[in-house]
């Protein structure tokens, strides 16, 4: 799976406005990033009345739409979609995974944190912070990063979470649910199929392999 | 891969209309169904100045947005996504994937006809044209269905495509396209990774398996 790293702080402290800025350092790295925004709200973006809305309200589980420039997708959802799922299944093609918000995941955090509207950082110990983006005296010991150092912040990113990253990675869902896999069986399966599939025409040592595969009778 | 069918006609002849009464119909018979609309234009799924479309003007390839009863992702694209990826990667947990528009794809097309809209149909021979909704008195070797017929629509579709599909289905994408696969390499794949798959611990057949691997070095 990607890296997956969120960023929490309060509400208005500027998550949105520090990913606006680091973003363009990630990706003028060659890196492809994906983004997610935790919405506490119903969020709008199929309005009332449109054609996505209209087919959604029918019925339709999941409603797409396409364009020689985007696609876009809304899908109806028992319970929030973890993280793990959606960094296999919504950013296929992504290299990192940031999120805003999320605080409650178990993923590395980067608070962004301002004094003049939170008196003290919203993340506590157990949270797994791993970094603070703010412009006030703070003690920590972790990384302190100020709100203009953003290429030391996708320094600490690049470093720790992007270089060196196994050669082989595999997730494996069953039923739409992450099958935990360890090292041995990662290997163990990355061969396998790769040692499968490369017997096959149309094979030339892909960067990704993704396999979808239904099973039992309908 | 799911079955994919496409509904084609001209600009207003009720193509949205008509799948607001179709979905229903065949969600009712327990299919879960997706819809991709084409949309010629740059849709405008996020608006200017909302937070999606920041991040994505920031330069993140994919953003997504999650509540607890909903999920919406955006993605730029170099060209068109085509239908079988789709399929695979935007409709994972449905029965059968419904187009509005795509008359140039491959797949089965039901077209919808008014001749007061236009004189004749726009599907024209070798755009596997399956059916037609129609309300105008029509020659035609295939099946036609009135507006009213909904019913015996859904029925074509569930006889023709959805009932008896082969056990183990399986696509295969590799760096993102699609690597064809005959019968006898889907079974061997299938059984291959069930086999290994099945020895893991968290191993309860499932219906669905994903599997998603990076390989080389990064």
């Amino acid at each position: 799976m990607i890296p997956i790293i969120c960023f929490v702080g309060a509400s208005n402290v500027g998550k949105t406005t520090h990913l606006e800025r680091l973003i363009p350092e990630l990706r003028g790295r060659g890196y492809r990033v994906g983004v997610v925004k935790h919405d506490a709200h119903s969020f709008t973006m199929d309005r009332e009345g449109k054609d996505t809305w209209r087919l959604r309200q029918a019925g339709a589980d999941t409603v797409a739409i396409s364009s020689a420039e985007k696609v876009a997708m809304i899908r109806g959802t028992d319970a929030e979609m973890d993280l793990e799922m959606m960094a296999s299944r919504l950013f296929w093609n992504e290299d990192l995974l940031l999120t805003e918000g999320f605080k409650r995941s178990r993923f590395p955090k980067i608070e962004i944190f301002r004094a003049s509207v939170e008196k003290t950082p919203i993340c506590t110990p157990g949270d797994n912070l791993v970094g603070l983006v703010t412009d006030d005296p703070l003690q920590a010991d972790i990384p302190v990063f100020r709100f203009a150092e953003v290429t030391k912040l996708a320094d600490f990113i690049e470093e720790r979470y992007l270089k060196g990253r196994k050669r082989t990675k595999a997730t494996v869902h069953l039923d739409g649910k992450q099958l935990p896999v360890n090292d041995f069986v990662r290997e163990f399966l990355g061969a396998g199929i790769v040692g499968m599939l490369s017997t096959l025409r149309g094979w030339k040592s892909p960067r990704t392999i993704d396999i979808h595969l239904r099973t039992g009778d309908e």
